[in-house]
Order: C-alpha cells, then structure tokens, then sequence
C-alpha cells in the first residue's frame, strides 16, 4: 500500500457509532466521562501537556496539582499509604507482580481472575497456582481456598508463593468474595495479597486497610470517569520501597512505572472527575438496589442471573434460554438479540450472544433501566 | 485529610497555563494536536470507547479501523513488517528488552540515550555497556563505538549482548548518527538493533527497512500529534514471534502487551492526526532549514549550539553564557529568563535555566520563530 491521499482517507477523523446509545457493556459504563472531564480534555488533549511544569518526574508535578492527587487525594481515597498512577490495571498489577516475584516464583489467582491477571503473570514469567470456585451457577470463590492453594504452592515448591490476587469483584459474574478473610488467610502465610478493583474503586467504596489488602489495584478508563489508559496502584508502607523502588542511575525516576507513566490528558481527565468520582462512591447502596431491581425483572421475563445472588454489584452475568430459542428459529439467528436491541438504540451486549451475556446497570439509572427492560420483554413477546 | 468539598475543590476542571504561549519545549512541539484530533477526543474521550466492537484484542478491531492502521498504514508508514500500539516509546522499548534478554543479559545503549532505555533495561534487570561520544561540544556518536561496546560486552560475558539501542536523534542535542553504519556494525555480531525513534517518527521520514533497524519505537504524544500515552512497536519478522508471542492460555493476547494497550482516545487521536502526519514528515527540509536558520540566529547574538552543526533536526541545546552572566548581576537571579520570555508569551525553556538548555523549532514557523528570535534579542539588549 502506498500511504496517499486516498489510502489515508479511511484515517482523521472518525464518528464513534453507538455514541448516544444507551450503553450497558461492563467496560464502558464506569468510563464514562464527568462534564469537568470533558472540559479538561480539550485543554489537555496535547501529547505532554502536563510537563510544561514538570520538575523530573509525573507525580512530583505541582502545577497542575498531580502532586496532591498522587500523595494525598487517593492514598486517602484508596485507603492505603502510597499511590501511583500507572497506564492502566493490567500494568499495575504487572508492575507489582514484577516488582514482588522473580523468574519461576509462584501466584496464586483466583479462577475467575481477569485474563490480563494471568497474562501478567505470564509476562513475569511467573507459575500460577489458581483458587476454584464452586462452579455453576454460583461461581462462588471460598476464602478457604486462598489457603488450600498457598498450602500445595509450599508443597510444590517448597516456599509460599510472593502474592496471592484477588479480583473484586469478578469481571464475568460481578461477584464479591468476602476480602477480609482473604486478606486474612494469606497473612497467616506471610503472602501479600493484591486486589484487583478495577470494576470498584471509583464505583463503590473501597478502602485497602479496612480489607487488609497489601495492594490495591484500579482503573481509570474503566470505573474512574477517566480517559484511558490510566490506572491506580496503591501500596503498603512495607512493600511500597520495593515496588517503587528508584533507579540507581536517574535518583528520581521509580523504575517499575520507566519513570512516568499517565503523561497527558488521562490523569487529567482523571483529576477532572475525582469530586464526582469519590461522591458517586456514596451512592453506592443505590446502584445495588438497581442491580437487584432490573436482575428480577429480567429473572420474571425468564432470564436466570448467575453468580451471587441477591447481587451486591451492578456487573452481571445472565444464562437466557429463552433468547438462545429464539435464535435457532429466527432468520437472522445469533444475531438477532444484537439487532433488535440496536434497533432500540441499546448497546452493549455483544454481537452474536444470545445464550450467556453479561452487562452493567451502572450509572443507567432507572427511566434508561426501563427502556432496556421494555425492550427485553418486548423482543421476548415479538418472538413468542 | 477528608475528602470532603473543600479538599476536592482543588481537583475538577483545571486550566492549562501556557495553553496559548508559543511552547518550544521539545516535549511538547509534535504533540500539538492536528484540529482532527481535537474532535476525536470529544467523540472518543469515554474510557473503554474503542472496544465498543472488539473482537477480543486491540489491533483486531475492525470498526473504527484499528486493524488497518496497525497492520496496513502503520507498518508502511516506518518500513517495517509488524507493528503494535504500545503506552509509549519507553513501553516499546521495556517490551522489546523484556522480550528479546532475560535478566542478566547485555544491552548496548548509546551514552545519550534517553533516561528511559537505561531504566526500562534495569526494569528488564539487564546489564548496560554505553557507547562513548566524543563530549562537548559535538557529543558526536561514532558508528564505530558500536564494535568496541558489542566486543567488550563479549570479552565480559562470553556472548554478545541480547540487543543494541540507538536513538535517533539523542533527546539532548539532536544529533542524528548514521543509524545504517549503526545496523550493519551491529548485524556483523547477529545483534539487533533497536532504533529509539521517539523525536522522529511522525516528524521526519523513517523507513526502518531502509536504516537496517530490526525494531523501530515511536511517540505518539512525542511526535505524532496524538493525546499520550501511547507509542509505536514496529519489528522485522524475524523478531515479531518473540515480541510478540501469544498468551498460551488466551490464544489472542499477546503477552508483552498484557493484551491489549492504548484502548481509549490515545488511538483515535494518533489515527486523526495520521494524515496529517504522514504529510508533515514530506516537509521535513523545510523543518530543518528553519532550525539551521534559527540556530544562526542564537548565535549571532554570542550562544552557542551544541551537537551536530549545521543542525539536522530541531530539538537543539545551546550554550548561552550571555543569559548566565546576566542571572550573576539581576535581582530575579536564574529565574529572569524565564519570567521575560513568560512575558513575551514564550514557554519550554525551563524555569531557572540560563546557561545551558535545549529547545525546538519544530511547527513553530517563521512568524512565530522571529518573535522569539526578536524576543532573545530584546532580553540581551535590556541587561547590557
């Protein structure tokens, strides 16, 4: 291909397409931007735009106030002593897993781990020892069996592995493992134990010391309000040095986050947010009633919810025979879900499902709940 | 501290100082956003936008066209055969070091190189041997070095070292060293050649074919008028399996990428500004002749350029003894520079700089460039 004016015309600008729909896919719900965010991308848009001021290194800079965001805002947000903003949760959690392990160390993750926890891990060459969970229809992850695993890491290897990995809640069924215990179970075994929040901190409240978490893990793009990709890292005092340990030859510049990290409109967007952000988390018993509401209007219509239930989070996962029936008959088959919820301007269930899906009721609200639910039992009745 | 409305106040919608000044910080001239890129940040500013159709990984995303600019216009665009969206140069560059040694291994890295190869090489935990320049005033890089380095590390640890690094110009005194010499010394020991590309891909003409490099790393907050973080990974085929290798548990993720990288409006503005871009780096001559016509200027008013002269890019660091010796004798001290170029609505070069410091022409334009120019020329007259 050559690189002229009519090959470079599918490139510039480009119109997102379900821009104005009502979007219920997991990854978008919490990543919607604030007004403020809005705003400060078209200041900020410019590729280095926060280092005009910058003294050496991103979380030092004073103006614009990165500086107190990093070491006051979200170590108090977070709960925990030390955070950094790193380019997202997957580079976070790689980063502590890097940092806390070397070459052939042990983790342990829980099975239903986001698959950027294992890839990870694989990328720090690490061995992973998983926790099971009960299985349909539950997926339900036992503390205990943070210990059961740790136990056959020390049997196989002959030492605890560096870190256990909690997510929290899942990314399949939204469920949420009672932590505590967790955190609890791996100190008895001196193992750190990393919680991956990414689908929590920014939505619910989330405080690392009160669920003994050694790291916290979050994500800007996906439950901060922010423009990605951005995410938090927080640390303990103990393990803080090691994982934001500086360079020899460049004393300012912490070697795990290559220096600086979210260097532009991202952290931002992010600072944009954080009032809305941190006063949304108050609301959180409200997003949990909603969950619960549009769970049993769609359990009424047929739809079998999976995982905890009643749910305690707005990501949920849905087994929908009926839909699945519908789709051996019709003309347009698996895609026909995805075409008459389009048709209602909804997005967010994939192409192609029909039969296992999940979604998020966050931040939807319930006049926008009631059109998808609407749209549910009417595609249900068309088809009958 | 509570996060209550008082703290937060200091965090939401902020201003950006210098927005409207003529910046010739060299961080900040080739991430000045095409008008393209303005409007693709309003429409792709929400956090996960670009997964709205994924397919299950990044540059497999069809609508918008990510597949095609990664596989089709980026690879022509830097003469290369595979290429990736990385969080930025320094992440291409972690990844590569991270993919091709394993810890303890060598690297080569050209004195100047920037801050950020050294600590992504000890992030990768790998040795450094520098090749030497020839110090002030040229810092001039002989390809030649490249030999004796590539022996040395040889002679040291019985093997040649896992990768070579040049950068392409150095982030100091944009000297362009002859990047072929570089490849053909380097290929005569079967090691790769890194090309760290971050102040010229999307500035000038690259072609890493051309230069032998067998990966080529570029900015796109740096030099690609695309909102950061984000890069470009671009490696011969030779290379592209190791690099980029598959998660062995989730077949589409590649490991160095955690899976996926710059998953939000950091693409979208990188492929907005991409026509734009790709006629830019035709124009480079021009670029050139106004930095060579600016550097005379400096000079004929007692600085002195540092580096290859006459200069064949526009990131330039100069001596200016004339600015030093009037910081000794005025009230403000070091910081007078500073505060007369702010007044004149000039920004970039560092507050309390005066003897040494770099800067760059590129974009600016002539009209611009002369009130600089004139700018410098009053400052000089006002203290003499």
């Amino acid at each position: 291909m050559i690189l002229d004016d009519i090959s470079l015309q599918k490139y510039g600008y480009i119109e997102r397409g379900p821009l104005n729909a009502i979007n219920i896919d997991p990854l978008q719900r919490g990543g919607i931007l604030t007004d403020e965010a809005r705003r400060a991308l078209t200041q900020w848009g410019d590729g280095y735009s926060v280092c005009d001021f910058c003294p050496g290194v991103l979380d030092q800079i004073k103006t614009p106030p990165i500086y107190d965001f990093v070491h006051e805002a979200l170590p108090e947000f977070l709960g925990i002593d030390e955070v950094r903003v790193t380019n997202g949760a997957r580079e976070s959690k790689f980063t502590v897993m890097h940092a806390m392990a070397r070459e052939g160390d042990w983790i342990v993750l829980d099975q239903v781990a986001h698959y950027t926890s294992y890839v990870a891990a694989q990328r720090a060459r690490l061995n992973i020892k998983t926790v099971q969970n009960s299985g349909n229809p539950d997926y339900k992850t036992e503390p205990q069996g943070y210990a059961t695993a740790i136990e056959e890491v020390i049997k196989e290897s002959g030492k605890p592995p560096a870190l256990a990995l909690l997510t929290y809640p899942d990314g399949n069924y939204g469920n949420l493992v009672d932590a505590k215990k967790v955190a609890s179970i791996c100190h008895q075994y001196d193992v750190p134990l990393l919680l991956n929040a990414a689908y929590s901190v920014g939505k619910m409240p989330i405080n690392a010391k009160d669920l003994g978490a050694d790291f916290v893990v979050g994500s800007g793009h996906k439950s901060m309000a922010a423009s990605g990709p951005i995410g938090v890292l927080g640390a303990v005092e103990e393990y803080a040095d090691i994982v934001f340990e500086k360079s020899p030859t460049h004393k300012v510049k912490e070697i795990e986050l290559l220096g600086c990290t979210a260097r532009g409109a991202t952290i931002m967007t992010m600072i944009a947010s954080f009032p809305t952000v941190v006063k949304r988390t108050h609301n959180w018993d409200n997003e949990v009633t909603d969950a619960r509401w549009f769970s049993e209007k769609l359990e009424g219509m047929g739809l079998i919810q999976i995982g905890d239930k009643p749910h305690d989070h707005d990501l949920m996962f849905f087994e929908a025979p009926i839909f699945f029936d519908i789709s051996q008959k019709v003309k347009k088959g698996r895609y026909f879900l995805y075409k008459e919820l389009k048709e209602r301007n909804i997005h967010g269930i994939k192409a192609g499902l029909t039969k296992f899906f999940k979604l998020s009721t966050y931040g939807v609200g319930r006049d926008d709940l009631n059109i998808v639910v609407d749209a549910f039992d009417e595609i249900i009745k068309k088809y009958e």
